[in-house]
């Protein structure tokens, strides 16, 4: 992720030569992770049940059921804000896949 | 991971091209994941605070403590059994990156 500049607060907990893991915390319903745009694949593993509110650059918005300790995965490219949705604390760990794809 | 035949649950929750993402759970103390090696590098997320045991070949067990959603990464070739040491079902997620790593 890159381009971040919400209220929600990203921390790095492991980067090595192929990926980068990154907690993505939001304290309080509404927190964002800012406007950006992924550079990498990445992954990821919510660590609550509830919503991500998700705003897209067409102007919509769309809600996101999350389920603690089930993945998602998107391709690079992807641009949009990230939201609590929850009137509670939550947090997402995401995976950034730092090497290109291997052409297929 | 492969050739696991222990008494914990793995359950794939997401593969693409690019990873696979594994549920290793573990109901009660002593479960464990059976004898295996890693055919990919991959990272680990606990979803637990507490103790994995950890079967190494030289004969030695390792108490491994953990934290609820702190990653960390292993390369491709570790081999090793996993015990649940708490009195307490837990879980982590495996993500596994099943392309070679580049040349470095």
């Amino acid at each position: 992720m890159c381009d971040a500049n919400g209220t929600a607060v990203g921390t790095v907990l492991l980067e090595n030569d192929r990926m980068r893991v990154t907690e993505w915390r939001f304290a309080k319903k509404g927190d964002n992770t800012g406007w950006h745009t992924h550079a990498y694949d990445y992954l990821v593993i919510p660590m609550f049940d509830g919503i991500l509110e998700i705003d897209l650059p067409d102007g919509t918005r769309v809600e996101a059921s999350l389920r603690d300790g089930i993945p998602y995965d998107r391709k690079a490219g992807v641009e949009h804000d990230v939201i609590n949705g929850n009137d509670f604390e939550c947090a997402f760990i995401e995976v950034e896949l730092l090497e290109d794809a291997k052409p297929t």
